[in-house]
């Protein structure tokens, strides 16, 4: 169900809340106040003037919207009393389905975070993957209140950004979708190595495993991650380049040089391009960060 | 106890076959059809003359010679019932103490391939990972008899070449060592990359794991297995790039593009030297197989 | 004035020699056999069809053909006393205005050619720089004359196919541009390397000297040729790395270790993508032929 | 005729002057007040008296000094009188027998020179290119005196370190040697590239051309200079990548897509250690700087 730009633009107060009200989270306030700011030019600048009001709100209108958050990883996750928004998104790591360990290792984070700030812990789930959530979630424990208050605060802008994008259409949508590309050349034989398989691995303690597989086409691309933002985290590409050389008939040692060949990166962007190219021959490669 | 090629040149027969006779397994007869070449010029010529003793024996001599080895990761093997030299060969890869699925994978290989050949199967162990004996093991057990005596003949010579190295000191050694080296080159910085953390790992289905770790030289070097030949089987290089950059204060994303990178290649010649060098910044990487 | 395929596979045999007969230096007999195989599904189509009606053509009548083609560079292309499709031509590299030495060397070879084999040497000039003209007028004089002959007809197909597709509009015209595309990485700093100044030299003894030059855009990207063939011959793309790193305040030597990198490389496909990459720090750069 | 550390320690005053008092341009009160600092550990330690003496000498002697050093590319210089270090160290370069517009180049920055700082230009010619000489001329006369001056004694320091490593043997000498060498791999192949032909140019406005040939030996590599100080400047190494491929027997394109790859690259440290190397296939290449 997404709406137009243009009909928010012309929305009274109570339709313009029945339909962005739910961006953030148990905060209709938000989208109330945003109202006043109409007509938006652009989506980007209707999630600007929502972020706006968050941000001129008195402290404590602030904390009790950042405790109206679940915790991540907690019993309501298990018990799926969320928003669902939140249930997706929570979900999509599998935040939801936690073994033992890993959700005595959420509460106990929950529990330490809770007692310093007084409300939940916050962050764009869709943006990262565990290692990455698990890093910062220990990291930002350290911080004092107003640096703590001014990340909670950036990474509400990060998730209702999505969802905004989501639900409106119209023109000057932000930036939200990252992409992970790769190609591979040949320069043994000076023409793009078609039909190479390769897959993507999240790796890390609590990665996912094999995240895309795909066949290199005729260019030597292949195009892997499109959709939605990249999660910040670690990877690896592995190019099976053996079996492109004994289907070519290129003559390889036994066993050949290279067999599998993994190309291992990190995503600090989530919504940038990484493109991670392969130049290859059987005795030697080459990769590097592309895009940008 | 080693001997020099000048006291062989001198000796009598008996003398000789004291000192040289125990090198082909249970084989004297070998060393005493030998003895009549004599002068040797070089190390290599020895062990030619005694090769050419093994192939210019009848059939059924050369079937009992066969014969007269150890099976591979066998009963025998277990029981501590071998030669030293085999002893020492087959242990250095733990084929004497294997857990109960390895033995009896060992067990199943060894019974089909006695009961095809009639002889145990012969490798020179020194020369290989588990994973390449066991799928030469598999491999050779397809072969016909003519194929598979050549086979036997052909890693009898190296096994005697690496025995005969290490008890006849003269001029002509035949060449049985190989060699594993890198080199680190920081092309953001244009100079070699001093100080950077590496670890060599074996990998497959029954590797060693971690086999040599080692901090690069003022020059960016680092050998790493330079003693005796190296084992045919798939290696990775773990090259710690993030480390490096950060003691170095260059700037990169969080987390870096590149922490560790990997590099995975297998070797094929045991006796060869592989070079295996990183030129790297804190955005790519290249590396190919230099040595040779 | 271009015509459309429509409109020829329509036309009666007059209307069609009128627009298209010119195609073959004065061969209009070649449209008029061609106008019989109507209707044509592509402009390709049409193409081969007045090929196969030149090969079909008694031997007699092909030579008179190709009698009726001009020297390359010869006293006729001087005077201007040419087709105007080969004013066009000829004038593209210069052989309409040789200097004296120029002039003599294509008078000798001129002389030779048709002395061996009764026509004038013609090859597709737009598919070649005046190095590769010369080097194949050279090599092609030594050739038998069926050999010859095949080469001859081979360049009239080239020729052709250019002023064909010039003139008729239509589905499924032949493949007649090349393209030649450069993209510069910067791997010391991680993105595209952007507004870097580069320039594309042809290189040879009778070389055009500079032919393109570009700043690379945001991307990193500059297209260099992209309308017509690439001529066969050898270029250099030159680019200006030292003043790219200056501009970004990049530390470097003094003078710096790279300035102007040139890359050199051969086009031998003049209807192919050469995309030649640089991916450069200011210690190192990295090429290969990329498109293809 | 050169004379030890030893012979010097042990040598009077007479005798000390005698050996090392031309060391400085008509300067062997140098040697004179530098004898008192016997014995000398290491030559890098004489070498640090001397200048040590020449830095504490009153200013109007420091300016005396340097009033005795000839001009570079000057009438003296033409006319051959000037000390034997002088002579070969300028004729080194060509610069006894400059061409017209050489010379009255010379004389233009000779003149302003004098009459900005009222001594000559004082440069240590064997570590630089006549381009380098000329850059820094220019450079160095917008200095003001008292940077002049530091320049001048520098360069007096480098003057005289080469003519002592030159005169006298001990241990400690300072490093006065550069290097240049290259190492081609190719990587279609896995291996060294064995009998590559590669030329070495000087490039620049007034650069001697081609200074160095040589055959990759059969580890693929090539010392090129070794011998005295590199000379600052822009050089180009020329590979003939075509012709080795052609003689490997490996196909190509026609032409091939790579025939003489060019790699240029300036030295900025004439004691340094540059090492070009070059990674190569039929299609792509790699190189950066390693030495350092």
């Amino acid at each position: 169900m997404t709406i137009s730009l243009d009909q928010l633009n012309a929305a009274d107060a109570a339709t313009f809340v029945a339909a962005v009200g739910d961006i953030f989270e148990h905060g209709s306030w938000v989208a109330e106040r945003a109202h006043a700011a109409r007509p938006f030019a652009t989506v980007a600048a209707l999630h600007d003037a929502m972020m706006q009001a968050v941000r001129a709100a008195p402290r404590t209108e602030q904390l009790a919207f950042l405790r109206g958050h679940p915790e991540l990883g907690g019993r309501v996750a298990r018990a799926g009393a969320m928003t669902d928004d939140s249930k997706s998104e929570q979900g999509g790591l599998g935040l939801d389905r936690l073994n033992e360990e890993e959700f005595a290792r959420f509460e106990r984070l929950n529990a330490a975070y809770a007692l310093r700030f007084g409300f939940p812990f916050i962050i764009g789930v869709r943006r990262h993957t565990r290692d990455s959530i698990l890093a910062r979630f220990e990291r930002r424990t350290g911080n004092d209140i107003e640096t703590e208050l001014a990340a909670a605060l950036s990474e509400i802008g990060y998730i209702t950004r999505l969802r905004l994008v989501a639900k409106v259409e119209g023109p000057g949508k932000p930036k939200t979708d990252g992409r992970l590309s790769t190609h591979v050349l040949d320069t043994a034989q000076g023409r793009p190595a078609a039909n190479m398989y390769l897959e993507l691995f999240e790796v890390g303690a609590s990665a996912r495993s094999c995240i895309a597989a795909a066949m290199t086409d005729a260019g030597g691309r292949a195009p892997l991650l499109a959709s939605g933002p990249l999660r910040i985290g670690t990877y690896q590409l592995q190019f099976h380049v053996g079996a492109y050389y004994a289907s070519c008939g290129v003559a390889a040692a036994t066993p050949p040089y290279l067999e599998m060949v993994p190309v291992r990166f990190a995503v600090a962007e989530p919504e940038g391009h990484y493109h991670v190219p392969l130049i290859v021959t059987p005795w030697s490669h080459t990769t590097y960060r592309g895009g940008g």
